[in-house]
């Protein structure tokens, strides 16, 4: 298929049969917000609201209406988003919960992540562009400022694992870090030059801890000393989705940098590496987890297929392919394509189902829940749809 | 096949496919104390180890030594484990550690649970039967005691959903302190009386909240008030292996009381509503979870077949048959017997495979982990060897 027939067939699934099942059945015009745990159908399954989902529902919305169409339900839903994410997912420390009820009371807060901080930087940062008014871009990057203060703070987040016994760094928050900084940076150009930096050092240590010449593979997990833990399940854990995810960020800061030899090169190793561990070539889609020196996994759900790796397999291949014209990236992106197209895709109702077997067979057919709502999907379709 | 064949065969696998494997692979003659993550083979995985198998380890070995066999590497595995719980599971303020290093160093802490604490009470429980010491049975008595008060506490343990919003309760609290109850029972007959309150309130707890007559079924959690909590994903989370676990514990006190007919009664009952559930009629075994309206699940792993409710399911059903002479259930033993012997058995290197798909495929070869390890499978050999 010609690139340009993708381009087209990508928007039209964002805006007709990925944003209207969420507007339709997601959000919560009572009171504010967006709901996720829905059914097939768009039933509502739980209450209860994720708040990573408010902030990135937002940068959903926000960037549709910004890049692709400037719809009014789509800006009447960034408006519920940002107020409700004003009125109820702060706490009075600063911090944010992690889930509230549908009226918006706190339910829980998690004092080890900072992945709800980064999903409202990106929110505010698109809603920013979306509606322009510079003042959301500010608050996106103080935001962030709180965030890397909260990372190198010994205090505030308190680690799952004893730091003094069994010390670890992890590749999520580089990697996270690396995407909110450039989406902060697309709204705010004022701080190009402190971002920039920020970028830099975020990438200079995925690749110095993570992106592992002696193991030709991408760490989720290592030592501070970039030790490989092979003697602990954590420290063999591979997630190739991940990984790719994290490539397609890299190959998307190679972009920015006007084709940035060494960033592409980086971002192509690490999807190469990781496509080749993730890929089941028998069945199509990529792979939840694997252990990085084969040996048997703990994580017993290892060799299902989520949504979201695929998405971000789509994108990587697509971005691959646009750096490099080799045809090899885009037949991958049309096995990826096929393959979604074919499994996860409801043509029915709208949206994707979630969680396949590894025979590609439905596990549940519910369309959202704490962990799955309007994000990767419509974030592929976007990628791909854009110049 | 008669009773008693069964009783032989279950004996000879546990002295015979069990034990033997964790001895010689899990015992660690070093550091002390055993790990569990082990390869199909007893190849080591993962070089730390799980505070609840201390305990739980402790009690298969000191259970089998006190009524199966006097076999004196299970007298020297049990000495092993209480140094090590000794020695290194305890934190200062008198909290226990849920993981620890080789060497015994504090790597995780959970505050929200005192499951390490409840394995350890049935640990030392055993082991005073083992050794005929009553010191331990007197520990173990203590540190329920504290157990209980951490309990009814506010500010011990941290609940993960905040209480003042989404108030709930949940089965497995009562559930696991009435087993524990019950093992420290067997071993200090001097707090019989004390303890057969504790017990006679647990299970009251348990039968007014969560055996539901107005749904047919054994509920997870529900409002303090005893309210269904039908619009949250975990109001509706359906666990039937668990339940069955505890219907019998049930059926384990009606018998301990003369054939008890209310306990009984209740007891069947649970397994009768939570066998409806679970079981597969299709390929065989109980599935993990379900959902208490038939709506589509959150978990996604929700249909896989895990080792340890079969092993509930076995002895729940040769439980109930004992005390009913009823053939429906020797049939349903029967039935587990057949299917965990053709899926789960690993008669090549011994003890079970822990994972399986929906369709009894095997997800990953492990014998152990964190949540895997020498407990539930050798408890049912050994509950069935029991006169």
């Amino acid at each position: 298929m010609p690139i340009e027939t993708y381009r087209e067939t990508y928007r039209k699934r964002l805006l007709e049969s990925i944003l209207p099942f969420w507007l339709e059945h997601g959000m919560d015009r009572k009171n504010g917000g967006i709901y996720t745990g829905l059914d097939r159908d768009g039933t509502l399954l739980e209450t209860d609201k994720s708040v990573w989902f408010q902030g990135r529902a937002l940068w959903t919305f926000a960037t549709t209406y910004a890049d692709v169409k400037d719809d009014t339900a789509y800006l009447d839903a960034t408006r519920n988003l940002v107020d409700f994410i004003d009125n109820h997912c702060f706490d009075t420390d600063g911090r944010m919960f992690f889930r509230v009820s549908a009226e918006g009371q706190p339910v829980i807060k998690r004092t080890r992540y900072f992945f709800s901080e980064t999903f409202a930087i990106i929110g505010w940062a698109a809603y920013s562009r979306a509606v322009k008014d510079i003042s959301y871009a500010l608050r996106a990057f103080r935001l962030l400022e709180k965030v890397l203060a909260y990372r190198t703070s010994k205090d505030i987040l308190v680690p799952k694992f004893n730091q003094e016994i069994e010390p670890s760094i992890g590749f999520g928050v580089p990697m996270i870090l690396l995407n909110t900084a450039q989406e902060v940076r697309r709204a705010l150009p004022e701080r190009k030059q402190y971002l920039d930096a920020l970028i830099d050092s975020l990438i200079t240590e995925i690749e110095r801890y993570f992106v592992r010449e002696d193991l030709q593979l991408v760490l989720e997990q290592c030592a501070p000393d970039g030790s490989f833990m092979a003697e602990h399940f954590e420290g063999r854990l591979l997630n190739p989705g991940h990984a790719i995810e994290g490539a397609w960020f890299i190959l998307n800061e190679a972009r920015y940098r006007d084709n940035d030899p060494h960033l592409r090169e980086l971002g192509l190793k690490m999807l190469e590496w990781m496509w080749r561990i993730g890929w089941d070539s028998e069945r199509g889609g990529i792979r939840y987890f694997a252990d990085a020196l084969g040996k048997s996994p703990t994580e017993y759900w290892h060799d299902m297929k989520f949504w979201w790796p695929q998405n971000e397999a789509a994108i990587a291949n697509w971005m691959a392919y646009r750096l490099t014209d080799d045809q090899k990236y885009l037949d991958r992106f049309a096995m990826v394509d096929t393959y979604i197209h074919s499994h996860f895709a409801d043509d029915e109702y709208g949206e994707w189902y979630g969680y396949l077997h590894k025979d590609n067979s439905l596990s549940t057919p519910l369309k959202g829940n704490m962990f799955k709502g309007p994000f990767h999907v419509p974030r592929m379709y976007y990628m791909v749809s854009q110049p």
